[in-house]
């Protein structure tokens, strides 16, 4: 068996002022290569990272610090989706120059009106992918991105250039089915999240991508399942039953910034105008992770 | 641990004429109780077994007759919903004098308009409740019924007289998260399906209720568990990954009729005007299940 | 122009003992057919009329009942929507012998799984329409029926059976495309409802089916529109911008029985367990009712 | 009764090397100002103008230049809409100093999961309004923007920044009752789009925003309400029946610019990678079109 991914997408600190704060930035990163043992990097590439509030330059800014904290220690992926093809194609020029690994691209909406069809989704990936070398990982995070079908997806990864798949849905029923259409098929490797882990795993998936600090109880669910501790696998992945859903009301990157604070490695608050996790449902949230793998850190991030 | 329910719902054979068939209806619930080892059977309960298209009379006839061929080997589980909440008192009447251990109940739509709040669902369930002494499980199927959210979901696996849960859903987060908030915390035992069962068995959920044949593979997914083969149960779930998914477009009742006709131990074709998998899909069909545990029974129906 | 259709759905009142209230059934069919002078009367049709809590013989009671009291003074249409085409043409069957001028037919939700699709309909339709020699009603309201596409609702009224269509939706882009390619395309009288009424007159459609009292307003709207007074027209249209949208929380059934108890013609409580609307909100709705044409029913009624 | 508002939004013409097509731009905007005789001109604002592809210098030239081609004719309003609260505030202030008479700012999804709430909403408008003196028009438009109920819209509406909405559904229940609770009672003016037209005029609202060539039939349908011709009124109306509903598989945008280019007002094709209405749907959209008040318009560009 391949050792499985855990492609790790480090959540973006703000300073007061609204810019990128490098610091906390750096020793997030250290946090996610040293700790959580990611196997790869995102640069600015899902939603969580907030990179849509960015300039273009701010966000190419944000791409080229991420390659360097990360400083070749695991490989990088870069987000290059864009509403614009050409500005995508010019991101992942960028990336090649960057020594980035692998370029992220959403699965888009039409922009102006309607659900894509498959020929629109195959379209622009293709007119992405003849542009770049480098291997390009399918996106798929309905609401900001398009829903894309069972049929669709698999007629995606079917392309030459699509070599892996960030699948964003908890639907088991898909993420079986694609599992076997998709990875084990060859056509591409299929990455779920944080509440598939152990699933995704066991039915033959190649792993989740996720943010800070779930990645580092997926490293744990990952490793007991590696060494063949398939109860304990079980019970570390229960540790994503109450977190982060019971704080998804305030949207996932305010929850693991939230998280990422109580564990004592401070990421700031999201990006206005959004709310942070209120005081009550700090510690509410430090209660459910005092029960998990993280609790250490709780704990020395109180004595501090 | 306590042993894992498979609770299983046999289809409903209909006769040329749209009779129920009992013949193919007693052949079909020997398998279920017999091969399957079912530890409940279902009656009526829910929409794969196309109850609905029953008048009131012919739909209790079909819970005395399964109630019958079930013979006490396992208990039984009557459906009774119905918009009415006097009716459904008047079935769960009648599945107490039939010595049914429990009655199943569908989360209903507001019939004249818009989704239904908590006090609807509360109301609704301890009105019935409140006049049978027997467990009610709280069935959640949206579509046909409501779409209940995760709280109101809680608040009512809370009421005394809810003691199961048949959930429809295959999203991992919502599952993960009421198995820990409902079934850890003792409130009602949750069960879910198909695509959920390793998954539910390792997270500590209750099992799964599903028709046949996919009853007999799960079978052998829980056996597997239980003997703690977790690589062999992870190989055997893999059996539900395109398994009916490919075939939904038809419809659930469809397909497993489809499927139970393959494996030999027919239940004729679904209640018109929906159609059955056509010839093309049937072999497409034929060729999934001989990968699965059901392969030698479509051999021995192929000579046959 | 022919003359616009007013299709009246009477509430159904129930007695404490939540049978159907034949005294309050009968006060309430005169005012529909007296003051709101409806073109057509349906018996047992529409979601709105509570008919799914009823057992199958009261069902049949109140069509005959429905049937009695309009006295032949307007046409009756019968719903004979069930989810077994075999009860549904059972229906039509006593339609026909009570003298009904049409039967209504919900475009059926799928009930095992997933959305019909147009062979499932067109058969559905067909299989009822060829056992009786009343026109059929396409009735389209998705929730408890089917959400049935534009090309498909186009489809199900070119069938010779199908004469007149009942639309539920107020997407003003649907039903303008559809006015068009049916009602002036001659394959089916077109109707609407309480808020499309004004929009649907003007681009040529035939009418619109709603419960009381909106159908007192409607009738004034028509009557301006008759004579051309258009502006009057449209400030009587106006009359259901609020009203029932604002108490829609509820549901359309306790909103229109709020409404017709304010007016002093009293159709009792909702079928349990959903509620009724609060004092507060009487209290509210009563202060818009006073601003509509209803004003001087509901200075009796509070006189009274 | 105040003049209606037809606020219009030119398409944006690209060249071969998808640049912004400033020729065919000023012809059109000239079409749109003297032809439609618009009321105010969109910049850049919504998602039909195609700006979302555009880097944020190209989205500034494009307003520049709209404004400059507008010379003061009408008034203009610039679309500001961006993730990030800080561009927006800089589009807004580039706004004023071009002489824009109005900013326009979409009601954003949460980037990163979830609809957004009452409060980030308010939170969001309010930190925009209270650095530009400019009024805010709220942009009601799901899928690229969150899908906002009746009670926020309303909140919205009463910030006193919000001075004007665009409104994108065509529910006319909600539309309704929007216009009594927002623009009857002052609290913003309401503006819908096309197949809302004459519906939105009857009741009070203040107009409609669209792209042209709508904004052609838009015109006749407000000049004929305006002589009190509500006859010839509805009429025209329906001439959004048909179109562009029947093309709206293709998206607004290749829709909208098929009919300039058979108009003989060429605006090129869309935006890469969507693709153009083919050659057998723009003969099936000429023959509507030749039945609108487009006609000669197509006569001439037929005959060139």
């Amino acid at each position: 068996m391949a050792t499985p991914g855990l492609i790790v997408a480090p959540l973006t600190p703000f300073t007061a002022d609204l810019k990128v704060d490098e610091t906390a930035l750096q020793r997030q990163i250290d946090y996610v290569v040293e700790d959580c043992r990611a196997t790869m990097v995102v640069a600015a590439g899902v939603e969580t990272q907030e990179y849509t509030y960015l300039s273009l330059e701010q966000r190419k800014a944000l791409i080229r610090r991420t390659i360097e904290f990360v400083d070749k220690r695991v490989p990088v992926m870069v987000g290059i989706s864009h509403p614009s093809f050409r500005t995508a194609i010019e991101l992942a020029h960028d990336a090649e120059k960057l020594g980035a690994a692998a370029v992220q691209l959403l699965a888009p909406l039409r922009p102006f009106a309607g659900p894509p069809n498959q020929a629109d989704l195959i379209a622009y990936f293709e007119a992405i992918g003849r542009e770049t070398k480098l291997p390009v990982t399918l996106y798929l995070n309905p609401g900001p991105g398009a829903d894309v079908s069972i049929p669709d997806t698999i007629a995606l990864a079917k392309l030459p250039c699509v070599q892996l798949i960030k699948e964003s849905s908890r639907d088991l029923a898909r993420v079986s089915r694609l599992i076997v259409e998709i990875d084990r098929a060859d056509h591409a490797k299929y990455h779920t999240t944080m509440q598939m882990l152990l699933a995704t795993l066991q039915l033959g998936g190649s792993g989740a991508t996720m943010p800070p600090p779930g990645s580092e109880i997926a490293r744990h669910v990952i490793d007991a399942f590696m060494r063949k501790d398939y109860e304990r696998a079980a019970e570390l992945q229960l540790q994503f039953a109450l977190f982060p859903s019971k704080w998804m009301h305030r949207g996932l990157a305010p929850a693991m910034k939230a998280a990422m604070n109580l564990i004592g490695i401070p990421v700031g608050e999201p990006y206005p105008p959004y709310s942070p996790v209120s005081r009550d449902e700090l510690t509410a949230m430090a209660a459910v992770l005092r029960n998990t793998v993280l609790a250490p850190r709780l704990t020395v991030a109180a004595a501090a």
